[in-house]
C-alpha cells in the first residue's frame, strides 16, 4: 500500500472516549473505518451518535455489526436488570458493576481485528483508560497487552511474521478530565456524544448511571460546560 | 455450584471435529452448551447438523449466534469467491487457503468466553487440530494458548482470581483418522454430521474442497466407510 494512507480500525461507541480516539487516530493521519455494534444494548441512540462522530471525523467507512449479546445476557445494558442510578461501582457483591457486558470488548476487538486483517490495516484503535473507567476486567492495559499478543498469533500476521497488529489504546492512562481536554483541542464536539447507559424517552441522558456520573465529573474536573445537557 | 455437574461451553459446527469434540466432553461427564454461529458462511447447512449433534449428545441448550462475518468478507466461505476444488493447501499465494474466514476462531472462542461467563462455566471445548488442519493461523496451539491467557484477564476470573477459564482442545495433536476413531469409540453417527464447505444444491457434500478431501482421507486412513457417503 506504498503511497496509500495507513489504515486503522477504530471502535467508537459514540460516547467521549471513543470519539476522542478519533479525533486522535485522525490527528495522526490514519485513514479510518470505525466499527460499532448494535449487541442488544438499552442505550441503542449511542448509535445514532457512533455514526454522526465517524462522519465528522472523515472515517471511510462506518460498519455496524448486529450481534445479539442479549442472548447470552449478564449485564444490567443487556438483560431487564435495573441500571443502578447514583451508586456508581457500589452495587455489585464482586466490585465490578452489574453494568458490565461479558467479554464485551473481546467481542469488538476480535471483530476489530478480523476488518484489520481484510482491510490490511495494522491498527485497531479502542478507547478504553485505566483510570477514571467502571472497573471492568476488560479495560485494563493487561488485558490489552494479551489481546495484541493472541492477535498476532490468530491471523496471517503470525504466520508470515510481516504485518504486526497493534492495539492502540491511546486513552489508557488519562482521566476522563484529560481525555475531554485532548477531545475539545483536537476539534471535538461533545455534544454529538452519547454516555448514559440508560436513556429517557427522547434518548436524553439519565444523569445518575454510573456512565453519566463519569461523565460530569469529567467535564467538571475539565472545567468544561458539557455540551450535550 | 457444589452438586450440580460441571458445566462446559462447546463450539459445534456440526463436522466431524467439533461432533467428536461433543463426544468427548460428554464422557468427560460436562453439562455441555453447544454454541453454533451463522456467520454468512455458504455451508449454511452445517447448522442443522450442528443443532441434530447437539440434541443427540444431550447438550443442556444449543445457541446459534447471528453474525454477518459476510459484511466484512475477505474468504471463500463468505464472499462470492470460488471455494477451490481438488487442489488443497496450493491454492494461495501466502500459504493459507482462501477459505481461510479472518480471526473466525478468535469471534468464535470470544462469544464462548461470554456465555461461559454467565453460566458459570469454566471450560470452553474446541475441534482444532494442528495435524491434519487447513493451515489456518487460529488453529495452531500457539493461538489457543495466547487466547487462553487473554480470557482469564478479560474476565472476572482475571480480577477475582477464583474461576480460571480453560480452552480445551482435545483434538489438538491427533490426526482426522484419529479423531474419527475415537468418535466411533465414543458412539459418534458420522453420518450426522456436514463437512463439506461448498455443498450441491440439496446439501450433499461437493467431494472435493479443502474439507470434503481430509475428511475423506481421514475415514481412508481409519479404515471406516463414511456414513454419510
Amino acid at each position: 500500500m506504498e503511497g496509500e494512507k495507513k489504515r486503522a480500525v477504530v471502535l467508537v461507541s459514540g460516547g467521549v472516549d471513543s470519539t476522542t480516539v478519533l479525533a486522535i487516530a485522525k490527528s495522526q493521519g490514519y485513514e479510518m473505518y470505525s466499527l460499532s455494534f448494535s449487541y442488544g444494548q438499552r442505550h441503542a441512540v449511542e448509535l445514532a451518535a457512533a455514526e454522526g462522530v465517524s462522519k465528522y471525523f472523515g472515517a471511510r467507512e462506518h460498519l455496524v455489526m448486529n450481534i445479539a449479546l442479549d442472548k447470552i445476557g449478564g449485564s444490567a445494558l443487556t438483560s431487564p436488570i435495573d441500571v443502578p442510578k447514583c451508586r456508581p461501582r457500589e452495587h455489585s457483591a464482586d466490585g465490578i458493576p452489574i453494568t458490565y457486558v461479558p467479554a464485551r470488548n473481546t467481542i469488538f476487538l476480535s471483530f476489530a481485528l478480523a476488518w484489520a486483517e481484510v482491510l490490511g490495516a495494522r491498527d485497531i484503535f479502542i478507547g478504553v483508560n485505566a483510570l477514571d473507567y467502571s472497573g471492568y476486567p476488560d479495560c485494563r492495559p493487561e488485558f490489552i497487552e494479551a489481546f495484541e499478543k493472541m492477535a498476532n498469533l490468530a491471523t496471517k500476521a503470525g504466520v508470515q511474521g510481516t504485518t504486526k497488529i497493534t492495539i492502540q489504546a491511546p486513552l489508557q492512562h488519562m482521566t476522563k478530565a484529560e481525555i475531554i481536554t485532548a477531545g475539545v483541542s483536537l476539534g471535538v464536539d461533545f455534544g454529538m456524544t452519547h454516555s448514559c447507559y440508560d436513556p429517557l424517552p427522547g434518548g436524553k441522558p439519565c444523569g445518575q448511571c454510573d456512565s453519566c456520573i463519569l461523565r460530569a465529573k469529567g467535564f467538571y474536573e475539565a472545567g468544561i460546560k458539557d455540551p450535550a445537557l
